[in-house]
């Protein structure tokens, strides 16, 4: 155990961050550096992060529990700088995958692994707490937070497994039932839905069929493993759907857009016993129609990622079992993430998937 | 299907049947009597059986699939009086109980157990083909649709087990994963909400929390085991549990109404992680509030009973475990079967849940 | 439905089958052609058939159920050839796959998917009624014992669907809970083994460690999939799957030999949380260690196949998902039956996995 | 595990405890009075312990792990006297319950709920340090091993959560799959099998039958709900069982005494489909019959108690769905913990299941 001389630093040390100043105003700017705050805390020198659809809903605003001043971002690979005195598991030096929830593992939430709704964490980082776009970050409960990094495995892989690999998996692949010989049909082939595809296919399900209005995004989906893609501007999908799977529907559907238009493609075609799963985040209410769905035999899960599947995805990636670095289409240094939140915020032009950006 | 003449009687016996002629046309009147049509068949003589909620659907004309001419009824006990040349479970003479999923047991759905969508039967009893308020009733894939008769056991507690008791059950209790320790909500005390209320049991959840706008059914539903109960008639159901959860919300919602403002209830007082179970027949769709709810990881699910609970639950009644004569209210000859639709469709007055019909 | 001549048929027809005389006594001979018994049976011509470890088993005189005169044989493709009068699903002429259980599909049993304990079924074809060498064969519960074949799939990859598959999958790879990220190991890498090597890649576990005595077949396990192997000759393979698994041990062990030594090698690698499962078909009882074992919460699995995962099977094989063609080494002859008897029977020399033979 | 000087008082107090001098040496004496010695532990002043039967294999030497001078004892209520400076979920003051297990919250088993084999805890407590029977005692990881006391409750059932209750239920109800309507045996009708015997209530089996060779106590279990009891002095148990289950055999067979024969007879009782679930500390190993049960379709289960159960049982025990009092049978103070030892030791004389010891 180290002797903590942070807590009697008598200067405050500078870094550069992304910080959100309020609706349509991120800035790159000098912030103070972090320190340890509580025993449990650890201080991540960042090594790479990127961004996510959620921090360009932030800068949006629609985000009412991020208040302007906050450092966005919560993903990334670091170094510990500095670890508290309750800190055991890590020491300065080490590298580490940082998870997008913070999980305190004591509450009773964590202690059911719904860590997304954990009394003292969830999703807080760059968002409630200073994030990850950043020199350095302080992670909460950092032994429940972060991961060791595994040696041997690629670093901007492994930013994948920060939110979106498990988020694709974890509320649209496992909660979706995926399972061997069955259909699934994805709705929305941006990054979380491409996510869901390659985390799908741990499951080996006979058929993956993607669904999308850009065609571009639909090759892409066929190069990452669908078996069949459907281009729903035509307003058709479901009907392609149907046909694809002989009129029995899929047996589980995934939403990963965020709109009652995807949504209520995801109701018209899971089959009887199957599932709709949900991954976007939305921001109206959707039509249920119970009144065609009541004897169906069907779930429809919500989730926020609770990144209980990370130590799985990092076992998995090791083994060679998943190529997350498929998502990753540009790169970036932390000085140019201005620019970056360009590219990725005009994904339709530029065709980003993910971007890496290091610090 | 086809004719089979070789089966073909000379002579048509004739019997007494309740029969649908259109909407709010019911008449009891004469009726040929069944004959066997396939090797599969069994005809059972009816001791007793019962109304549904769904009869009284039927009469209001909102089941489309049930066309005028159909003898009504889908639940009941009885004595088999004939049997196919393919049936060797059961011979003439031993007492079964008839569920109301006919389940041919071969096809995709029925070896996945999910009977309520065989390709061949499901619920088509009382609806595509005729039913069981008559004085016998010809019951196809008799060897997977009827079940031995327990012996000892009350046969009007059997009746029980045709529907309400497995519907309460499988959609309630079974997919809401009611738990020992856990905190129930029911929103309806009628036959159905009272059906879950008694088989939620099974699991001993530390609460359950019965929701009705009539009070003397909340009387019921306490005297039947509920925990706490909470009348909605003032608008503020949401809030009485919140307060009887401190401010958790529910593990298990359990929708047992069949309209928007009963299940909008449910959508707002499932706790993150829990389940919100649809058991109402709705004719509407529902606004679900995807904005709010996509972060809960909950889970809302549809079924129509497959009764594949029903060897259970036949158990349980030997071994005493359940009293599902609770439920039964009124008792009627079959020939006063007109009277006993007015009894039980007059709940709010006579205070009838179930009624037995005597054949 | 047709009319049924056969049960009229004066004169009886005759085919040629391999038929059991008792230990150490197969021949191909004569034999009288099955027919139409019940109206739930079938009768198919066999197209395609193989040889099973069981077999030898048999021919060996240890199963004690398998009387002398019996044809032998429970794997096949074939052709309708008639059905009986309540069979309704298939028709002559239609093309099918033998399941090696055969399954009433009304028993209790049948009704919670344990058709392997079928009260009029299970493991009797080739051994309690006559089995699929021969040019015909009688399927009782045709229904819910055939599977209707895919077009376009290959059929001798499908033979493998009779039973290797289901068993690796059911007894090894479903019981031992085989899941993304994890750890796999499987001792013996006979034809069995090897079919739970190819079928435990449907859930990408990170590790596949195979071990066996014979180098070839560790080859082979190599080619199949396997990502270590371990030699067992020198006894010391317990070491060895500790060193890979960094002495943790391993989530799943399935044991695919069925004598103790190779248990207790599946005793002693499993980490804790782990499951042993067990396909092996064993003649001695074993030395189960609960002095180490109690406080380690592992689980241990037996399993006769049910062939619940024949639907997922064939839907995988459509999808190209899988190929079975690899168990396949040599092809006979009808004719020639009592030589892929020796080939199979000495697979050490003649490095057989599975045979086909072409009725 | 370190020195940490710098919380070091000065002066050592000191308080009275139990400690273990090798086999057959209790002694109750002055001990030095616990510290801090981590900032996630606590220092709990005990209201009220018990005796385990593995206090008992102690004093005998059977416990390796536990060396001489060690105080005893891994049960038990108290209150929080100090915390350590990473604890926030307690302070001085609080009512807590101990869990037997020691579960650190972020090593890989704590974060897949295996606590049992928790890499910095499991049970430890009484064994690899010092116990609760004192007046004092150190708990580490204090936030996820101590549980708060629900106001209301009373504090002599709830010493029976800290380790027999758990047990019972994790070890034999939830690893023996107890469900509506079936059937269980549990083999021993000591402590841990009347625990086994009230939480398997929990799940409403139809049947529950007790076997054990002491009439006394068989009665005690009909008392508390055993449905059939079974004396196997006569060695014929297995019989019993069968003609009590029609041949069947029971769904789950529950092992909690810890020797060969009580083994032996689960694996002859249970029916294909079911589970053995071993709650039984042995020292030796048993002989499993793999040339019976090969295809039986079963699994037996192993099992250190977990207490992830903890939560639920405080729940129940909130709710009064279970009454664990009714296993205490004597009280004692500390003072008089030898005489409560001779008593607890001496249970076929005293009828001694549980006793509760004040400090």
């Amino acid at each position: 155990m180290n002797a903590h001389p942070q807590f009697a630093q008598s200067t405050q040390a500078n870094m550069m961050a992304l910080v959100y100043h309020g609706p349509g105003e991120p800035a790159f700017e000098t912030h103070a550096k972090p320190e340890i705050t509580a025993p449990t805390d650890a201080i991540v020198k960042i090594v790479k992060t990127t961004i996510c659809g959620t921090d360009l809903h932030i800068l949006k605003g629609d985000v009412a529990t991020c208040a302007p001043g906050r450092i966005l971002g919560h993903e990334g690979v670091g170094v510990i700088e500095a670890v508290g005195a309750a800190v055991t598991t890590f020491k300065s030096g080490d590298r580490v995958l940082i998870s997008c929830i913070t999980s305190c593992g004591k509450c009773p939430a964590c202690r059911r692994q719904l860590y997304s709704h954990c009394e003292n964490g969830g999703w807080i980082l760059g968002n409630q707490i200073d994030g990850t776009q950043a020199e350095f970050v302080r992670i909460p409960y950092a032994e429940t937070s972060l991961y060791p990094v595994v040696e041997g495995v690629d670093e901007e892989a492994l930013v994948m497994l920060s939110d979106i690999l498990p988020t694709g998996f974890e509320c649209g692949v496992l909660n979706g039932k995926v399972q061997p010989g069955g259909t699934v049909a994805i709705v929305g082939s941006g990054p979380v839905g491409l996510a869901a595809l390659l985390t799908a296919q741990f499951y080996t399900p006979a058929e993956i069929i993607m669904i999308d209005l850009d065609g571009k995004r639909l090759e892409i989906a066929t190069r990452f493993g669908a078996t069949a893609v459907v281009n729903s501007a035509d307003g058709h999908a479901v009907d392609a759907v149907m046909a694809l799977t002989q009129g029995r529907g899929v047996d589980t559907a995934i939403e990963a857009v965020g709109i009652p238009a995807t949504f209520e493609i995801c109701e018209n075609i899971v089959a009887p016993g199957g599932v709709v799963a949900n991954i976007g985040v939305h921001g109206h209410p959707v039509s249920l129609s119970l009144e065609r769905l009541w004897d169906r035999n069907i779930a429809i899960t919500t989730r926020l990622v609770d990144t209980v599947s990370t130590p799985m995805l990092l076992n998995s990636l090791k083994a060679k079992r998943i190529d997350p670095k498929l998502l990753i289409t540009h790169h970036f240094k932390l000085a140019d993430i201005l620019k970056a939140y360009d590219t990725f915020g005009h994904a339709a032009e530029t065709g980003a998937l993910k971007v890496i950006i290091e610090a």
